[in-house]
């Protein structure tokens, strides 16, 4: 789907979802689940529809669907405020979320942390978890055990809402205090943190990014008064009369727009409220580039109905996101959800599934973490212990256990076949090591395995009967 | 340069690399250089060709050129005697490298350990390094300081010596217990170490490998009775009586031949003798599979001539080279080789170079090592040290700092813009986790740049003009 087809697909939706309360809660889904009628659904972007920092299985949905139904879903970067000029004015749903005067905030909890003004420091929610998530969805009938999958059939940029930057589309990088580069800088002053802002046609004409400017960090205070010398709270308002904007930054450089969502994930069961930060079993904060148009994301479910939640959407990205984001800028997707039940896996790729798997034409990708299940791994502090205990090693030794594992299980081979195939064939590439919970993939051509090119998850697997058609080479 | 092509180069060079004795060690070597008429070379494969497991500075050249000469350069892999009937037997040069009676071998020393049969246990050189290195070739006119460059201008599969096997290449991936994979295997017995031997088609005529059995380690018995419980001493001959090959293993499985070098590299300054498994500054057994036809590598040069030499031939491996082992496949390259002198550097590429740096048409990849100068840096012990002291995240630290460096010197960024371009645009891969010295790339595409396409080491890297060039986009 083009841009413009996005673009009317919005329009032709607004008046449904601007009807609004018609999701009642998780009491009463059956029935709501009974009631869905369309197979196109639209779910746009505003404070209403929107959870900030976190995921949690007590959501309440805003939207319900059925297997195999199509979404458009509107998402919002967290960076939009780093220059609200370009990324939220005039754009009515930006503006929504990110309004924040003396007296209120559009959205009031920003991360998994305390609402109690009594502890928090930095705000509401504390930051402890910094994504705006559109949703959650529920799916029905998607239960504990099985596999939701999430096909991208697209992906467009979000236009500048100002009428000043028409076809425009802007995006943030920020070198941040918790990026892989902070603490090892050469240049002065040390511990800084640096803002880039980059540009990008929106109608698609060209295929890169260019920086437009750059500045440094100041201290910025936000509207209740808060003084946030460091990124320490997603949302707050740059003053750009507070930093010194430098332009003529890399010029002549075009950083190629691979469009993905950093964030695409079910509610876990492990904790009512968990940071969107870290990537874990359930998907979340992954930060794979590859998670782009055309691309297939397997998640296992947690929790009844899954509640998929998407955000931190990205124009382009490195493996390893090294200085800890991407060019963050605002997209939409058009996703399929398909629920596969538990009892239909055996044979197929998502046999013994208990991590994000994705699949494009070519390739399997899995997505290995300093801890497989962090939450559970690492017990009642798991949500603070996270971020001071990664190693890309430890996500490498991840990566490992589960891509044995999909060749074996899902691949019929043995241990022995399973680790020389992936010595000789299997390229492992450093997703993250700037979110908590670091990430290793592991990649495996489909061209590689037995299996014919149309296996897919809804069709087992027949390794062998391929072998033979495929005869004695 | 197509496989026939080079058997031919193979046949015209045979008799002038026959009068053998004309390298006369480095004493005269100017003489020597003044000597050097021909600007093609060959350089074949055999025991009077090759050291074993070890860089030296102390090694009489094999070989001596000049800056901008082409060598065709025959290479082992030092798994062939994995199954000798495949990748010994009928091959001349294989058969004098591995020759072992219980008199004598055709390469004694194997390694950089000791020679003292009082201290080694395992064999001459105690198997500290395994790989059989063509060369070295001394480069006329290289000087500590500067930086040699070796264009890979083409890879042939070596075939198979053995009349039984026309126009097939057999290769070896060796499970080991050095693999990532050793202490952490699901399946019994434990601790066991897998040879699986893979075939290939020596004409070309396709392009993938297929696995032909594979076969659990049982003690082998060497030539002079030692007996070698695991796989801890290069070119041990495997009796196949004592093994249970296993067939119909990864039955319609294709591995994609991509054939490269785990081994080029220069001697290194620091120590007299250096195991050949760690990678570092002066190349060596980087084991990146980009590192094939079309490939340039570029290495510091530490001592004078350089002293180039190659080998560890693979068909195949994936990123990390997860089980030890790639598809170990005796191979012959034909490349060029060209000083670049340390005045004429700035402005280029190469401009401070200090590290093992890879182009392709697409592409510059950094290396970064867990240590980047490990001999250096962990001192006397170095050699030893280095294997209980690696990690990714030591390496993606120095492939960061490499990244940054190439781009804040040869294309003129501040560090702000080095650091926000590597998060939105390089990726950092796991290029082996097995070597002593682990490794993480970093690679940047060329067209991200602002240099012309045109722009090589030769020529300066013009950033400003070519900027301005393309307009302000």
């Amino acid at each position: 789907m083009t841009y413009s087809a996005i673009r009317s697909a919005q329009v032709a939706f607004l008046a449904f979802s601007s009807l609004g309360g018609i999701f009642l809660g998780t009491s009463g889904l059956a029935a709501e689940c009974d009631a869905v009628s369309e197979s196109e659904h639209f779910l746009p972007v505003n404070a209403d529809t929107v959870h900030w920092g976190y995921f949690s299985q007590d959501l309440e949905p805003e939207l319900v669907i059925n297997s195999g139904d199509v979404v458009t879903v509107e998402t919002l970067t967290h960076h939009a405020n780093d220059d609200a000029s370009l990324m939220v004015t005039g754009d009515p749903g930006a503006e929504s979320v990110y309004a924040w005067t003396s007296d209120a905030k559009g959205v009031d909890r920003r991360g998994a942390g305390s609402t109690d003004p009594e502890v928090y420091e930095n705000g509401s929610g504390q930051g402890f978890g910094v994504h705006i998530l559109t949703g959650p969805i529920y799916i029905c009938g998607a239960e504990p055990g099985d596999v939701v999958e999430v096909e991208i059939l697209d992906v467009a940029l979000r236009p500048s809402g100002n009428p000043e930057y028409p076809d425009r589309t802007f995006g943030s990088n920020a070198a941040a205090w918790w990026g892989f580069h902070y603490n090892d800088l050469i240049e002065e002053p040390a511990g800084r943190e640096v803002i880039t802002i980059y540009e990008l046609d929106a109608t698609g004409a060209t295929d890169y990014a260019t920086a437009l400017y750059n500045f440094t960090w100041t201290p910025q205070t936000d509207p209740f008064g808060v003084v946030h010398e460091t990124i320490d709270y997603p949302g707050v308002p740059v003053d750009p009369d507070t930093v010194e904007e430098n332009y003529d930054i890399l010029e002549g450089v075009r950083v190629p727009v691979r469009p993905h969502f950093g964030v695409i994930g079910l509610a876990p069961a492990e904790a009512d409220i968990v940071d969107s930060v870290p990537p874990s079993y359930f998907g979340g904060n992954i930060d794979n580039w590859r998670i782009g148009a055309g691309a297939t994301m397997y998640y296992p479910v947690a929790v009844e109905g899954g509640l998929l939640s998407m955000g931190d959407p990205h124009a382009a990205q490195g493996d390893s996101e090294l200085a800890g984001t991407a060019i963050e800028t605002s997209l939409t997707g058009v996703i399929r959800v398909t629920v596969h039940k538990q009892a239909d896996l055996a044979g197929t790729i998502l046999e013994g599934l208990y991590y994000p798997l994705l699949e494009t034409d070519t390739e399997y990708v899995v997505h290995g973490f300093s801890y497989a299940n962090y939450l559970e791994e690492l017990g009642d502090t798991a949500q603070q212990d996270i971020y001071s205990n990664s190693s890309v090693d430890l996500a490498m030794r991840d990566a490992f256990r589960k891509m044995r594992h999909f060749l074996m299980t899902t691949q019929g081979l043995s241990e022995d076949e399973a680790i020389t195939l992936m010595s000789v064939a299997a390229d492992f590439g450093i997703t993250q090591v700037v979110d908590g919970n670091w990430g290793v993939h592991g990649i495996m051509l489909k061209e590689i395995l037995a299996e014919s090119p149309e296996a897919t998850a809804t069709a087992p697997v027949e390794v062998a009967e391929n072998a033979e058609e495929m005869g004695d080479r």
